[in-house]
């Protein structure tokens, strides 16, 4: 049996329902998803300040949270992953992170598509640090409703020559098995991506590093 | 129910039961774990002849295996990884990825710690085409017997300042829990890293893309 | 008259003291310094899990300090450097990255001596996002007093062939003259590079860009 | 006397000699060029699948040779060129890495214009491993007739700013002079650049080091 | 009292007045700018050849130059930095440099606008050795008039997302505030950047070091 | 008939004459190697700033030397590469880029072993700028004798693990076979190395690119 905690890092009930719905559909009969919110901190994360603020909330949830094998911080941005995995030994794994690594594995070279172009100097930033760079084509946003999805979707296609869609938000987790049979390849949702890493990195017994830059606070 | 397709790369059957074993150990209890042998190359591998030899008895013996959903190549050098992607759109992981990719969310750093000087450029080539080059500290070999390898590994810590240490061949899956705990670092074994990435990419309904590199050979 | 507002993102009243005099010693005639501290958030910060927690505290005391032309956060992990200049177009200055850009204006390669070592993959970290990875030979870390100080500083000339030290906190602002005459290398303090890079900003009208990741937050 | 093997990596002799007789348009008069057939392996190279499955048969092939003095690989995805400089201490050359060097000597960034989309990735693999990812602006693929590939080709000046173009497959030698003097900028064609490579190292006597990753297996 | 001295690489005294007139317009109260002219070598300086012709006689000024504390090098190419750093231990700002570092603190992406195509690669170059490539979305050139510079940099705006523009010449100071205003972006003029780092870095007193690469030569 | 300038861009006549020997060794019958001396200039070329002052007498000797196809720049730091090739469309080869070329086809990864250590950071320069970093292992000096070259070749043979030896300056050309056969790695040298590719890039035709950042000089 294996627990894993997903937090939402903002402060609406709304959306750690919807991204605990996506993780219970993709997780295996043996997992328990323990969704989990954020006390304090802004209600939605738009960029660098959002981010920001809403370390404290999302740290202390976590460590208030019941027991629990592994960690899912259910933000595009991965705010605060280096910070939680300081928390204790237990594995955290970003939905950004996993969507990447998932995505590397699966094609030569992927573009993100996401809502918001505040975010995308932060996505940009992610992947450079994370070594992906070259693998994805590049960070697209769409401020706008599903219709401009969709059109962001075929232009990573037809113009970055994508070979997979990187959805880069928390709450599209539903339109992937549609959008991925419309437009013939695989799109990624991080919270899948990340409930299934975690659950994998806790059966084979790895835990975060106890040395070094992640060392457990006191 | 999963059905994972581990292929031993090279023709020594006991290394292959070594190897399902070590993947059955941590495979869950919905996963069936399906070993084969190439029929015909290199007894072992070691280095890029071996693995250009290795590489139509690997990619046959993938086209004659049972059904299955997700494939392991189980040789550190990652052989035929790319090739093997373009035969189904069924997802396929190496075993040197895996380790890498997984090392890279529980530390900072890692080095990697291998038997043969031969093999240290092929893995240096893999993780800088992964972009992995920044999180390994550094490749090492050993030549020779257990005494060596946990020589390495205390070098790794001490000198690399490694926070995790990656074991570089097939063979060593069953150290791996007293490694750790010698040691106070995770040490990974890519064998178990494979598997249980494979499960989560089966579980979440990913498929290698059908479009641009890896498009399935007719 | 230009109006630089230093925040120390701890609480510990008497670091932004020491943090105070080393800019007052080094601000021209007409720069006003006004240094704050974070009201809330750790009183030290030693690695990912600190840097997180101070950055409520950090921000608010941005808001709610007095008229100020530019900002220095003066912890040298750059703690809340991104969003920091979302809070308006104010330029702000990390004293981290103003030390690597002074280093790297003044020598070919430079090492960075820092006392903690569980900072380190943070610093390195830093390097790596904004470019200078090339530059820094080497983040060398002594967890002890004068003496140890003095020692890396010693390596990181002779073994790593630094041409210049840059000292990795916010404390050794007063060594730096006699750390330089004494092995005949430029030492840098991030604090004092922070306090020119700011006058000079201001002094030319430059401010964050109101377009895309900085765009100040509503 | 030079003697360079030429190994046509798929088993189309029709190919094998049309580049024989490029190849021997550039070659010195001291030179001679032995081109030789894979005996086994996919009629033509197209992608990562061709190119694994080719494999065995051109290192037999080499292994098999008559005496040489070098060997070039004339498959522009530069395939078992690991694998082959492990046969021996003679040089070996691909013709892609070839076509590569030599454009960086006479142009600031060149553009890549092949003919299969399935085969880009391939490139840009190879052209990040050996470094000149910067040189590179796009590898352009035209599935098509000669008329497209001058499309692409006039592309690669106007939009990528190409000042070299690379041609990025083995059979367009002949093109080369009239391209050139058509688009007023270098077009490299991998065999010539290789043969021309080969007799230089040979000349000088370097030959591939029997240290590391090459050294000759037994 | 802060003497800079600036070198304008090229001949031609009519530039040297504009670049002082621009420098004395940003320089601090105390600053005294002691701008020269090369007194030999080509009018302007329109890319490598210019550059290395404009050399000795770049020197020579600042070597027969009046007493200075720092030196900037008024040629957006950054011609000659590393030379000049080996006169003496003077701390020496390029122009270039200092656009790109002050952008980089100011925006997370910029682009440059310069007027000479031939002048790209070098500009890119100097980019990618700064560490900086990451930074610039892209080089643009226009080889006319105000009113293509204002087009170049509203589509450096609309597709490159640049954040902030760099303009890529020394003789464009006075344009810097109506463009700023126009467009609604920071715009950064080298000269400024690069007199406002040098007040700067004399002020904390470093200098180049006397180790390595730049040590003063005899 | 091919007609090879080679440059010395010092004005030590002795030194151009042992480089002419070393060329005509390493040179094919049908060449003939014109070698010319520098006209003004520094006598050697130790760093940044005598590379800056051999330029004019470096590009005028070449304007003015007899009729050629091709030039050799004979100092181990490039000088004067990219101003060269706007001289005319003749190719223009470094003896620095072309051993590290050469080196990268014949062994995985190298490292460079000079006298001077003031030059060290401009060849890892230029080893960064031509995207051979991941090649090279270490530039390694040794400011004296014969001695202590062959100590430096035997600690990046064993502590660096260099595959393949480059010997950093121009002098060194008669050491090669016998520094070769007794470290048993391949010893390159680079005057022979540009001889090498300069034969071959006339024989096939090609020429330095006529747009762009090469573009003839009027």
């Amino acid at each position: 049996m294996i627990r894993i905690l997903i937090v939402n890092p903002n402060t609406t009930q709304v959306m750690t329902d919807k991204i605990a719905d996506a993780a219970r559909q993709v997780a295996s009969a043996g997992t328990e998803i323990i969704a989990i919110t954020s006390s304090q901190g802004p209600a939605s994360i738009q960029g660098y300040f959002d981010e920001a603020m809403s370390l404290p909330g999302l740290l202390q949830a976590i460590q208030q949270a019941p027991e629990h094998d592994a960690v899912v911080i259910a933000c595009f941005d991965d705010t605060g992953l280096d910070a939680a995995r300081c928390l204790s030994d237990k594995p955290v794994v970003g939905i950004g992170e996993a969507a990447y690594k998932m995505a590397s594995m699966i094609s030569n070279k992927f573009s993100v598509v996401t809502t918001l172009a505040r975010s995308v100097p932060a996505l940009e930033h992610n992947l450079r640090r994370y070594g992906m760079g070259h693998c994805c084509v590049r960070v697209r946003s769409s401020d706008v409703a599903v219709l401009d999805l969709e059109s962001e979707i075929l232009l990573a296609i037809t113009d970055d020559r994508a070979e997979a869609i990187v959805l880069g938000c928390a709450g599209m987790t539903d339109l992937v098995a549609s959008l991925s049979a419309r437009f013939g390849v695989p799109v990624l949702d991080g919270v899948a991506c990340a409930v299934a890493l975690c659950e994998g990195i806790v059966r084979i017994g790895l835990k975060t590093s106890s040395v070094g830059g992640y060392a457990t606070v006191k």
